[in-house]
């Protein structure tokens, strides 16, 4: 039993502030490294980066749409050569600043909207992928089971890491219930702790209709920029312990 | 008799072309590639490195204070910390995306306001060349001699290119006039081959009193951007390889 | 017989330029401003007021999604608030500007992915209705006949007026064929100053499939950013004025 | 003995946020709103103006050089001709919005670096007030006492308000020391509360060398964005009205 715990950090800019980043680098094991393209500045990747080597952390790529006015939260039709440069660009700055802090970039994430929209969306998940293969073939994508990043990514020979999310709830189909729709995210910490353990011990989760889904994640995400986020994170990684999981990187 | 010829590539942004990259690149021997932070996007930095590797250009990270208003030609008062990080940001950015098209960044060239600046501010001149060092302490930083760079880089091991400017005026003391100030720039393309050729050749130019300077440059700036400015690069390339210059870049 | 000519102006950005504003300024009788948003800088939306001023060419905003990077031509899932004060504040400041010319903002223009977006979603086009009602429900929008916009302007006592597109092929049903599509755009000079003349004089324009459409437009968009623009403009302008069309501003 | 209170509010971008804006705007009279060009997006200044003209608290523009990355913090060599559009496209923008919701712009006050940039640069002061002429001379400048921003403003007739900083120490000629200077900013709360009723009920302050200083400010600035900041706030309006002061907005 081993699982892999990932947050999204580094995501204040400039002035601006957003969630205790190395509160966080105590608990997860990966951290998504924002990049500057949804927030993110080159001296708080560079923070960033030296902080999660100090630990030990794996550090991520968190790409993302070119939207700091709206934290890449807005999905955008974006031209497959523009998308996979964007991405390109994102993935070579914070892989640059992590080598100069003593560290790498072992994985990619896409970020909010991105994130949802290479879910379905096969040109933009091929331009994610690509990237990845044009800068280092080795480096691996963090994606849903299912999405279409897994076909763009085995098409090209670039390996997925299958995410759950301990605190969203799941359809009977497997997929996220969107954001917006009632129950779609779980507020109880008692019962985001439990789903964490049932999905890093027995590989499944309770969907809204009460049916168990199979589901074979490496890493689970913890969201860290909401108010007692750090906490819950603790009491997620202190429950898995306590099971006897192993919380451990994937790369 | 050996000289590389410069000139900044890849200045569009978005929908905003500036210069005629492709010509160029079929002059120069060394591309001073825009980083997105004064113009540059990931398209295009990625377009100009791939042209550049086609043609055996040497590709340099043309670094910048952030500034797309302005195109980097503001001076800032920056932070020791964040320009050290911005500059590493860009470099690593541009070598990433240089790398998947098949070259590497070889060398760094600060722009506009940020090269006038590290020509007298210590400690922005330090901050630059320690992100130099961070990055790759084998990249070399373009600057004009007697500038604050060469004590930082030799402080730190980063070697440095000196450059001359055939279209601008020096004082007696070598450096360069004034843009602003009558005869900072010289218009007349006739002379300006001239002083390419008398930079390469004789290792000298006639400063505005009519002194001459001794001048060892190991690379001339050719500015792109102005109408005329492709015939001109061409003149300047005709002229000194008609005299028996080697056109060669310098890593 | 009365028709407007619109154009896109002033969407150049610091340094860089796009069009020729004022050879543009001096065949259109409305000039779609830039905001900043797109495209268009203070100094640039200053200088464009002022010189639409002095012609006496009635001034429009030209609002956007926030997307420098891409020049407001990637669609976007905004919230409808955002929408709206974004809408809002491009048109304060550019009308704040054009009254410190001498000028004011007299109508709204939707800039690229906007103009598509909102012709068919509604949650956008009332957002943009209601930041034009919110600032000054006398400025009126430009749309496409049909579109979302006319009756989210309706709804709250906005008033529209109905846009045609001269160098663009309608369907059957009067909408545009999409770009991308073959013959989506007509290139040919004449056949494009044929339709400006059949859509001013008779109201109507040809579809792709040769029937004939009502169309009641009271302006048409001159599109000025393409090699040749400028003079394909003037070949409209001569044409409609010689069969004794007034050209005139809609308001 | 009457006094404003000013603070800086509106100061968040996007997802992030910086300062306790609703619990200043029950303190203060006049709100500083930045106007997106060193913080500030559109939905941001709805709001705050909404929240400002519910309290009847008077709304100025916050204007700023063009920089999110750094907060408008960072000096800058600036054209006048693009300093003065840039400014005055930050006042149309707020005062539009402003006027949206029911109130207006009725001062102008610049932030950061340009606010110390403006106390000695003429050529800076005098582009920022032609800008604030352009757009409304009947609008008022927050300055220092002693700024170049003053005779700038005489001469075009544009009037000034001098304002004085609580937590800030004087030299003995009436400047601030500057920041980073040891004893720089009083850190007290009862020191700075103190201060700012000598401030308003004696028009004086003590210098750093013991010596008194007559000064007459027409606004005390609060500051809002470090920890205690609304405590502090509270606690100099409580001892102002304890002591007679009468709150009022300068406009």
């Amino acid at each position: 039993m081993v699982i892999d715990l990932n947050a999204d950090l580094g995501e204040g800019f400039g002035i601006w502030r957003l969630g205790d980043d190395l509160a966080l680098l105590d608990i997860v094991t990966s951290a998504n490294v924002a990049c500057g393209f949804h927030a993110g500045d080159p001296v708080t990747i560079r923070r960033t980066c030296a902080a999660a080597v100090d630990r030990g952390v794996t550090i991520g790529a968190q790409v993302s749409y070119h939207d700091l006015a709206h934290f890449g939260r807005r999905e955008m039709d974006v031209e497959p050569e523009e998308l996979c440069a964007e991405v390109l660009y994102q993935i070579a700055a914070v892989d640059g600043i992590a080598r100069a802090m003593g560290g790498r970039v072992s994985y990619v994430k896409p970020h909010g909207a991105l994130y949802n929209r290479v879910y379905r969306d096969e040109m933009q998940a091929t331009a994610v992928v690509n990237a990845v293969a044009d800068y280092d073939p080795s480096l691996s994508v963090v994606t849903l089971p299912g999405s279409a990043v897994h076909a763009a990514a085995a098409a090209v020979g670039v390996s997925t890491v299958s995410e759950a999310f301990a605190d969203r709830a799941y359809t009977p189909q497997g997929t996220l219930v969107a954001r917006g729709k009632p129950g779609a995210v779980i507020h109880d910490p008692a019962e985001v702790v439990a789903r964490a353990c049932q999905m890093a011990i027995e590989g499944s989760v309770t969907a809204v209709d009460g049916s168990s889904l199979s589901i074979s994640a490496r890493t689970i995400c913890i969201h860290g920029d909401t108010p007692g986020a750090v906490r819950l994170a603790k009491e997620v990684q202190n429950a898995l312990l306590a099971a006897g999981v192993v919380l451990q990187a994937f790369t």
